[in-house]
């Protein structure tokens, strides 16, 4: 069973194909009975299909077809629709099924959240941004002199940088936007001019919209009319910020030298030894299905070795980047990336850099904001790579000489997301010993802010006028793993000392140490906070033991540098009470499919889905359990993170290992295995 | 200043060569006085030459060479004597010089050690391990129809493992030897047949050494005639064990299928880009020195980045194994590796395998327990990694479209350490980002006990008869970083909320992430107990600024999954006292070289060097800094580490990130950077 037998059974999981997002887009049109304007033009007052997705098959459904008699599940879509032209305006879920023919859509929105979501939870669309921005161009006409004075411009070469959320409770739709110069060819990221401004954007009608407050270099104003007012009275301090010109650009990657010899490359000597067919891949035993929401992100399904399902889902779930500031944008950014859309914003690679040369490169089909499917081309690349390390290796000259080992060749799976200024990789690796990898690293432009007073209490300048503003890093993944079947339960490990006497004499004192194993019966047992300690060894175990009596198991090991998380006495808390848990084990439910939603962001003070309820003390012992888990780092910016953030030291991630779940070394069975010996 | 001047100058850092060896054996014969027996045949009272090694010159006396007018320090030989033949038996330090011609000794032991180093502190050599085996040989003579019986034996065939400490108290020299099935051309250290024997090789006769105790399956007997009498009474419960059949041994490396496609693999388009002469390795930017001491492993000097040092000395310290098991040699096992000699015992490496191809292999001498200089060929490698990974990138389709990036690719200098059943990578890495990363690796052979009783109290059961013994792995680094001078400080960084109302309404509430900075003004608050909390950002900075006002610095960033270090009521904890501290930084002193000595081993309750007591609150502020960083992991092995433990998430280490140290990343200047854009 090294190969996979897969035949078309990965397609269960396969997103939507443009043909299909075409299909259903058709469907919702003929079938709604309803005024849609297409979302990249609709105001908020109409209504709009947001975006049409997968509907993944239930998970007994799903089981049903690949391991057994099933029938192949209906192929089904998940379309949101914002219904702003209705008498209650609200955002509405519907699956629509099934594919390539539609018949039937059911409005799941109830079902998925136990109630209508209201309408000010949708996230901001491109065209409210547009809206917005015309607004904000507007009012800086009514500040000519204070402009021209603080930043060289008349307001046209000023680019916006959201912020989000947006407001104090449910139902505010007030954000600041921070103004940067517009830098071509770089990230104006860097440079703020120190103006911010707070437009309110909650009424269903444009023209109702209204700036609030402005902001510059530390003072607060109620219009743009009052800033030009107090520059023209001379009462305002203004610091000059020039424009960017092109030859000193802040944050440049433009290439200072000519290149030179090229580095050390990979080449596959008798070509790739993986396999991508559709939507899986395997590769040594392992098989893997991918896809790629367009809200979340990356998902893995049925990662099996062996033959032997080991994961049923592996899947980003969020990330999240909060922010501290001594200017109101920055000091209010948390940013709900998911809410953004992490698969949509991943897009194409560059070929050598972003990934090898040789790897393969999928695209990815998405519809988001558009009544047409879009394709971020190569967006998703699968690879093999030499990490230049044994994965296992001995050398032996006492008794006898020998010699064995084993390269470490890993399979790689990557895409990476561009959230404005933040770059995402995102990697999945699987390794010759049977181990999953899950590793993100940051890069990209860090958002700043404009350095007035105290700022570096909140980061390091990184240019004449950037402050460099602190942040956490939080993301979340769901991981489903279904270790030698469904029915699996939470075994941990760790270590102490006993002090004793020796048993051979008796007269010495000796410190013995010795392992603690339990089995965490609860979810509020597994559930493991931020700074409270945790079992070294933590693995999912079935009821069944390897060859040696050992409960057949793999070991979840986190690698995180996370910060603390936002206080629970926040009222937005819940909303990200994912970031509570470096790791919580769950019962899987159906009706928990995710840790977060897109609505939380604008709506966080009424989550429409708190991973914190998920945890209620249900037995978790021969249960079917999700692993959900959260890696971060907190990351104060430096000058060195101009231009971008690099990826050293800035990985996060976990590692899933056979722990007994074999009866030694997978690996062993490898036929790049090394060995030589003396006889 | 990007290239490097060195004209010969990091040959004051290089590792004697053989004919100076040569020439520092030939002095000391003809100039102590003495009969000196070749180390590698003499007996506990005879004296003998134990190692000769480079005395690394005095920091001030090498800075002034290296950066001033200063002369060339004499070369000069540390030469550690076993006085066996003496009235007050003892081991004796000295310095030898000027090489190549010496003309001096100095005893410089009661300099180093505030004593002499009584003679019951010397490791023990092959020729002591030789006579302590001939003597267990003799021993197993006395039970033969028990060695038949348990293990289908007669003695010649068991392979004896050494444990440590030996004992209890100074002056003790008793060692527990396990006993294992031998297996030719795989590692025996997997079939324990559950007895062993207790050896006290104090005396300086030989043939007063007696064995003491001997274990067997849980029980304790005064002598193998003792064990043999009661098996012959039936009193013994017995189990046979198997000679190992070589198709089946546990264990076994031998590939089991035929080698398929090769995998991928790196080359050099135009050739190496770094540059390696004598000792001294460049590569854009950076250079580095590079050693190998025989004892406590490898070394690197002198590290400079665009010319400028940034790091004086990284030495790997020490690499403790601390193992629990219910057989007594396991659970009394605290392995000091560097008493037996980490750097003597790193081999050759191979090519394909333990490094790439095309990498550099460098040859290193050493002279321990011989009168000849030996080689291990081949034992260091260097190369260029293509880590498959972008340093950094960023890619924009919003405002202006463009993309920037940079190849990850890093320089590797590497070795691998055999100790004995385990085998550690030790990796230093170099990237274009001005960052340093140290890393190291276990795998090899875990060690193991004969599974009896509540055996898995201790470990896994993961062969018929074997036990998987936990253990923890600790190594330990001294980092003396130089940050723009000599002259630093320590600066901590960590975050806070403070809860408050939002500055331009105030009529919400806000909780606002913040900075908290803080100088670490003693030894005492820069000593970071484990499991105590520890700022998330730890940099060394100079007085300087950088272009932004900000001191510029380096930031240490740790990854591990330390287990709990021994209790401090333990009576060798202070021999092991480094291992109390994830980070500890101290005053440089020239008395404090190391944080531990091969003495450390076989007496650990009189530690020659306590690392402790280099903790004594003195000042930090503007002084010449080290940092000593402890990694290390909990290993409970499991079934998976048969055949080898894999480096998978075995690997720990820390980073060195600049940190406001340069006025942006330096990476910019890399010619290999990539910048395209629409314009
Ligand atoms: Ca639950
Ligand atoms: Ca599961
Ligand atoms: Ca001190
Ligand atoms: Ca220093
Ligand atoms: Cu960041
Ligand atoms: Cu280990």
């Amino acid at each position: 069973a090294q190969e996979d037998p897969d035949d078309g059974q990965s397609l269960v999981f396969a997103d939507l194909t443009p043909a299909e997002l075409a299909q259903v887009v058709r469907y919702l049109q003929g079938h709604l009975g309803l005024r849609l304007v297409d979302a990249a033009r609709a105001n908020p007052s109409d209504n709009c299909i947001a975006s049409v997705e997968l509907q993944v098959p239930a998970k007994a459904e799903a089981l049903r077809f690949l391991d057994g008699a099933g029938a192949r599940p209906p192929r089904e879509a998940l379309a949101v629709l914002y219904f702003g032209d209705q008498p209650d305006p609200n955002v509405t879920e519907y699956v629509v099924g099934p594919l390539p023919t539609p018949a039937y859509h059911r409005d799941v929105t109830v079902r998925r959240y136990g109630g209508k979501v209201p309408y000010h939870r949708r996230p901001v669309t491109g065209k409210e941004y547009m809206d917005i921005n015309a607004l904000i161009q507007r009012e800086l006409r009514k500040a000519p002199r204070f402009l021209a004075a603080c930043c060289e411009s008349d307001g046209t070469d000023l680019t916006t940088l959201t912020t989000a959320p947006r407001g104090f409770k449910s139902g505010d739709r007030a954000t600041w936007f921070v103004l940067f110069h517009s830098v071509a060819g770089s990230g104006y990221y860097l440079s703020p001019v120190g103006l911010e401004v707070l437009v309110d954007h909650r009424d269903l009608r444009v023209s109702r919209w209204q700036l609030r407050h402005v902001f510059y270099n530390g003072q607060y104003f109620v219009s743009m009319a009052d800033l030009e007012e107090a520059f023209v009275a001379n009462l305002l301090e203004v610091v000059r910020v020039q424009k960017p010109r092109a030859e000193a650009v802040l944050g440049s990657m433009r290439p200072r030298h000519q290149p030179s010899s090229p580095g050390p490359l990979q080449y596959e000597p008798q070509g790739p030894r993986y396999s991508v067919r559709g939507n899986r891949v395997t590769f040594q035993g392992w098989s893997i299905t991918f896809g790629m929401n367009p809200n979340s992100g990356p998902r893995l399904f049925d990662i099996r070795y062996r033959g032997e399902r080991i994961v049923y889902e592996l899947s980003l779930q969020e990330a999240l980047a909060l922010y501290g500031s001594n200017c109101p944008g920055g000091m209010s950014t948390r940013y709900l990336d998911g809410s953004f859309g992490i698969g949509r914003f991943a897009y194409e690679l560059v070929r050598g850099l972003d990934c090898p040369y040789t790897a393969t490169y999928v695209d990815q089909h998405y519809l988001v904001e558009s009544d047409t499917p879009k394709t971020n081309q190569n967006s998703l690349c699968i690879f093999e790579h030499d990490a230049a390390l044994p994965l296992r290796r001995h050398f032996s000259d006492s008794q006898s000489f020998y010699y064995g080992g084993l390269r470490k060749t890993t399979l790689v799976i990557r895409a990476i997301s561009t959230l404005i200024n933040y770059d995402y990789i995102w990697d999945f690796m699987f390794h010759a010993s049977g181990a999953v990898e899950v590793r993100v690293h940051a890069t990209g432009y860090i958002s700043t802010s404009f350095l007035h007073g105290q700022g570096t209490d909140y980061g390091s300048r990184v240019g004449p006028h950037t402050l460099g503003t602190m942040h956490l890093h939080h993301m979340h993944y769901k991981v489903d793993l279904d270790v030698d079947g469904q029915l699996n339960s939470l075994e941990t490990q760790d270590m102490g000392y006993k002090v004793m006497k020796e048993p051979w004499s008796m007269q010495n004192t000796i410190e013995r140490l010795y392992l603690r194993r339990k089995r965490l019966e609860r979810e509020d047992e597994a559930a493991f906070q931020f700074n409270a300690p945790m079992p070294r060894y933590l693995s999912f175990v079935s009821p069944n033991p390897n060859k040696w009596g050992h409960p057949r198991g793999y070991r979840i090991q986190i690698i995180s540098f996370a910060g603390d998380p936002l206080p629970t006495s926040s009222p937005m808390e819940r909303a990200i009470s994912w970031g509570r848990y470096q790791l919580a084990v769950t019962r899987r439910k159906e009706e928990e499919p995710s840790s977060t939603s897109i609505y939380n962001q604008n709506d966080p003070w009424t989550p429409t889905v708190a991973f914190a309820d998920f945890i209620n003390n249900e037995t978790i012992t021969n249960e079917d359990l999700v692993a959900w888990i959260s890696v971060g780092f907190l990351h104060v910016p430096h000058a060195e993170d101009i231009p971008n953030t690099v990826t050293v030291g800035n990985g996060v991630g976990f590692f899933l290992r056979p722990y007994n779940y074999f009866d030694e070394d997978p690996s062993v069975d490898s036929p790049d295995s090394i060995y030589f010996s003396s006889e």
